[in-house]
């Protein structure tokens, strides 16, 4: 079966966003190792622009756009990270983005896409109403659609990040990302496949939206309905491009409860003193659980934002 | 005059903590570089062991100790951060530590003092009973009291850190550090003003807890009656020690109120991803505000610690 993501692909965004994004640090931490039995390296995409991995992946796709294309502008809808990101991205090659978002977003999501310039058409929260404003925007404006995970440049895009951890961490065991929409996992499965080949690779994915592990379970995509999770960027469900290749190169996915959530995202502030969005808390959650056998181990686990509303913390 | 703490001193603690405590990293973040006007290099004490610089200067004092006088272990007052550094310090050291909190310490504090071994006893929220606790336990155990910055090991201890920032960003136009009983600022001054004398040295204060302020004008220590203020790290006044090198080192204190002291809190845990506690966030507030010139400046901000208890935020 041949891929139609692979890491030359990778390379080539690495090469077109350098200049950008920020090559993020990996971090440690004496007191999660104890509490994990295993040994951590966290590749922190809080410190990302914009405070996430997604960045990587809309900066690939607005800089890989020919310049006819590019001329009217970027449109997607997203409910947070993708949008800022997005709008970000556009605002540094110059171009126009529309951010169609529901108006059920976080206040400091919408505050972030209005920041780096991006143009809020709101919908209401359902996946219908987004697609249809989308679509609207869309014909009114002439810019171009860039979906938040169902596309290569943005599948290279977000496997960069895990490029830089298995070159800066040599020998993992496995590495571990969250499993939304699967943009960041499918990304993580080819860049780590390639270039550390004896490297497990995990998802983990709230119980709450467990699609991508109910789709590996069944061989198909089981897409989730109407999934609830304080995980609020790990609603979507699997396409057909990243469960290809989720399917192919990842070898489980780890269900992880919201309790559990919670408590990993309170233990990385508390002791890494650093802010991770609930969604990355799940791969931490994974972690700390009893479910993956991480004794004596070297994981890298992806943290993949940092954007929260510090008015809505759930502690 | 000649001083109680030289950098002979502050780079004699460097080598003693040396294999201890982490060499923080030194982080920038452009967001905040617009919003103050000036280039910001921020030394990350918050990512220090036990999470704040206080481990710096209690690992030196433990360190330093004979063994006659270490072996029946240390004695302190602390209301949290020192309190959980000289914890971890002897626990290092393989002494007791014998820990005085006032009970209404923040439960983020107790837990860290426990869970670095430290035996607590618990005294009334008042200067008066944490000594003459202090006092009764220091009789019953034989162990050394280690104040938490009177003392010329502390200070010292708490120099390294300026020390290891003016080492990696050269050509620093000020250096800031908020001020309480005087440790961290005394330290950094030494520090500071020997390894790179074109640099400035600002305290900074919260208004309402500002005796370093008053000293500094009226040119003898004005010590602070019962003051409040959400940087709890900075109830404590100036000790003769610290009041004298800062008398002499340190341009001037500049004072912030609460409201800005949260806000600038805010700013850091958004826009760096990074946590960081009331007291660290004076010295941004004062970089913020309107007080400090810091247009096309750089500066060092200390960001002393990022130990806050999550039930309890300000926002």
């Amino acid at each position: 079966m041949t891929f139609p993501v692979t890491l030359k692909h990778i390379r080539a965004a690495a090469e077109r966003i350098g200049p950008y994004a920020h090559r993020t640090p990996v971090l440690t931490c004496a007191g999660l190792d104890n509490l994990a039995g295993g040994r951590l390296f966290f590749k922190c995409e809080n410190f990302q622009k914009a405070g996430a991995f997604k960045f990587r992946g809309a900066c690939n796709a607005v800089l890989s756009m020919p310049e006819e294309e590019a001329v009217k502008g970027v449109a997607t809808h997203s409910s947070g990270n993708h949008a800022a990101a997005l709008a970000l991205a556009a605002r540094l090659r110059g171009i126009p983005a529309y951010i169609v978002m529901p108006h059920t977003a976080p206040g400091a999501k919408k505050a972030a896409v209005a920041g780096y310039g991006g143009i809020i058409t709101f919908s209401k929260p359902t996946q219908e109403s987004r697609r249809s404003t989308l679509e609207s925007v869309v014909e009114q404006t002439g810019a171009i659609y860039i979906p938040s995970y169902n596309d290569p440049r943005i599948v290279a895009g977000q496997g960069t990040a895990a490029a830089e951890l298995v070159e800066d961490v040599p020998d993992l065991d496995l590495v571990i990302a969250p499993v939304g929409g699967g943009g960041l996992l499918s990304g993580t499965a080819v860049a780590v496949s390639e270039l550390s080949p004896t490297t497990g690779i995990i998802g983990a994915e709230p119980v709450n939206a467990d699609d991508a592990y109910r789709s590996l379970k069944e061989g198909r995509i089981v897409p989730s309905d109407d999934p609830r999770t304080i995980a609020d960027g790990l609603l979507m469900s699997l396409s057909q491009l990243t469960f290809g290749i989720i399917q192919e190169r990842v070898e489980r996915i780890v269900t992880v409860s919201e309790e559990a959530i919670v408590s990993a995202m309170r233990h990385v502030w508390e002791r890494m003193k650093i802010i991770i969005e609930p969604s990355a808390a799940v791969a931490v959650a994974a972690v700390l659980g009893d479910e993956l056998d991480v004794a004596g181990k070297r994981l890298g686990v992806i943290l993949s934002g940092g954007n929260v509303d510090l008015e809505r913390l759930p502690f």
